[in-house]
């Protein structure tokens, strides 16, 4: 988190971005504090700004604990409706050789998911019937499917216009119902097309044949799995950001990593997806395109020096590459 | 299966093994015989059967179908409780360049995933609520989780030593309870490691790190998507069965592979993962370890000679592999 404000405040020094931030504590470390992992003042201010910005929220000591760290973050989507999670996933040049799949597979492979983020198990009923067992309830409406086809549809059409819906509806009611919206919604945007595949044989083509893929849409957990399993792709997880869109306009913004508890405190982390999160949200929530390019850009200077962490088998510490990032933007 | 039979007739032929086969109808090819994807007749077969030998079930013709052949397949797990199917995932030294994982991260991987097969979210209360929502629920009792644990750690004995269970604990109900029973069953194992894996970060290990595992144990529908994850990592989809294993000792065999209707009726498809279904069978169901060894050493000895289908770089068909295995089995 600090490699990203601290990359953000370049624009106000230069006087090209001027912006407030507040720091509020979520998960664990509201847990720490106050107990529990959502504190109301969170809630509230993310609220009263204007995008919002997230770390990671867990981590092995909480493991015990009555309240979960998990519990906070959930908590936050519901509460904020963010309903689309955005993960783009893309290989670049400098570090495909990182990617675990062969060179030529992989090589070329653009393709983002979209996850629905406030729906199906996660937020159905659940809890243990009595000792001897447990019921999670899976529920599904249409407009919450309706909802996040479109924003699927809708970023296909700034693309290659392929949408993937992805489902289990030769088994789940609720993927009967996902697929029928899926193709009830394609026909306002007939300039993209519609396919649909279930989530075992996604899981199969990300690997095989992941260049196939366009934008992938899916429902809450089969989004949380596919796109784990999309993350380690390309070999270089510590580039990768997320956004979470939501309905009332304040979006989230966050790294696809968690808090990696083996590497925390150390400052060899990878600073990039938090620095890639900020660009993201510059362009998605402040359309502020060029400010987003120049981050970027500079990321890329940085990257061809190789001046990277350990994971994109560089040597140099979390500040060392936030600072040449810094110095490249001034 | 025509190849699997064919090679099991050869037993037959020498002498070494006695057997009657009666075919019956089961998914697609039951619904256009008699309207239905599980005819009663199948059922009461398979039940004075010793074991079950099963092709695919399913295809586009049936797709706008209102029965669906998937529904036979469900039916026939559930009422032979089927409840654990096995998949082991082995890259072997001729095929690990089919990979699409880089050789040395995936040479040596050699695991097995053991999934719940008749329980959670596929058998739970699924329905449309109404025109606008959709409906599916996940149960899990205590004892199904233990009984499949148990398969698990009763394997991993005779294996490595090291059993990973996958849940997501850190949302579902049904998960916690999962891990509580895997954490209470593990303490009859003192010998075999146990550890927990959430099944967003199992699908990113099993890509990065395959060699970790020895046996994955997994409810019903993470098990659907981890496993067909897992089977194209070696890169030979077509040469990997499956048993599924039931409490009343009649197991079912059959490959990974489904029913391909893109090569289907072409002779070309791989006859491999048919034909080690049957020596998993004589292996699993009839004891013929002898048996089964010389079907899987007929199999190396064709391979050896560059004798294989399409998918494996060859250049034979379907029935040509099958007979140079049966010859040298003569
Ligand atoms: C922490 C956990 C609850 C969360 C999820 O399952 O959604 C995480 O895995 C994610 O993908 O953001
Ligand atoms: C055909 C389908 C119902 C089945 C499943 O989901 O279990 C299949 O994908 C499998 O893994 O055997």
């Amino acid at each position: 988190m600090d490699a990203g404000l601290d990359i953000l405040s370049v624009f106000k020094e230069n006087g090209l971005f001027d912006y407030e931030v507040s720091e509020e504590l979520v998960g664990g470390a509201a847990i720490d504090a106050v107990g529990k992992p959502l504190p109301e003042k969170t809630v509230e201010s993310c609220q009263s700004s204007d995008a919002i910005l997230l770390g990671a929220i867990g981590g092995p000591k909480w493991d015990h604990c009555k309240e979960r760290p998990e519990a906070g973050l959930l908590a936050l989507r519901k509460q904020l409706s963010l309903y689309a999670n955005i993960r783009p996933i893309q290989v670049s040049e400098e570090l495909v050789h990182l990617s675990p799949i062969k060179e030529d597979r992989i090589t070329g492979t653009d393709f983002v998911i979209v996850r629905e983020l406030t729906g199906g198990i996660y937020f159905g009923e659940s809890r243990e019937l009595n000792e001897e067992n447990a019921l999670d309830t899976c529920i599904y409406t249409k407009e919450e499917i309706e909802r996040i086809m479109r924003a699927a549809f809708e970023l296909a059409q700034t693309r290659r216009k392929k949408v993937t819906s992805v489902d289990k509806s030769n088994v789940l009611a609720t993927s009967k119902l996902w697929r029928q919206v899926a193709i009830e919604v394609s026909k306002d945007y007939p300039d993209v097309t519609l396919e649909h595949q279930l989530v075992d044989s996604c899981a199969m083509v990300m690997i095989t044949k992941p260049k196939e893929f366009d934008v992938i849409v899916t429902e809450n957990m089969f989004g949380d799995i596919l796109s784990d399993e999309a993350s380690v792709l390309t070999g270089s997880l510590g580039v990768l950001a997320s956004s979470s869109l939501s309905k009332t306009g304040i979006h989230l913004f966050e790294p696809i990593h968690g808090s990696a508890p083996d590497i925390a405190g150390q400052n060899v982390a990878n600073p990039l997806s938090m620095i890639y999160s900020v660009s993201m949200m510059l362009r998605d929530s402040f359309k502020q395109y060029k400010l987003a390019d120049m981050v970027d850009e500079a990321v890329r200077q940085v990257m061809k020096k190789d001046i990277m962490t350990k994971d994109l088998g560089g040597s140099y510490s979390t500040t060392d590459v936030t600072r040449h990032i810094r110095q490249e933007l001034m």
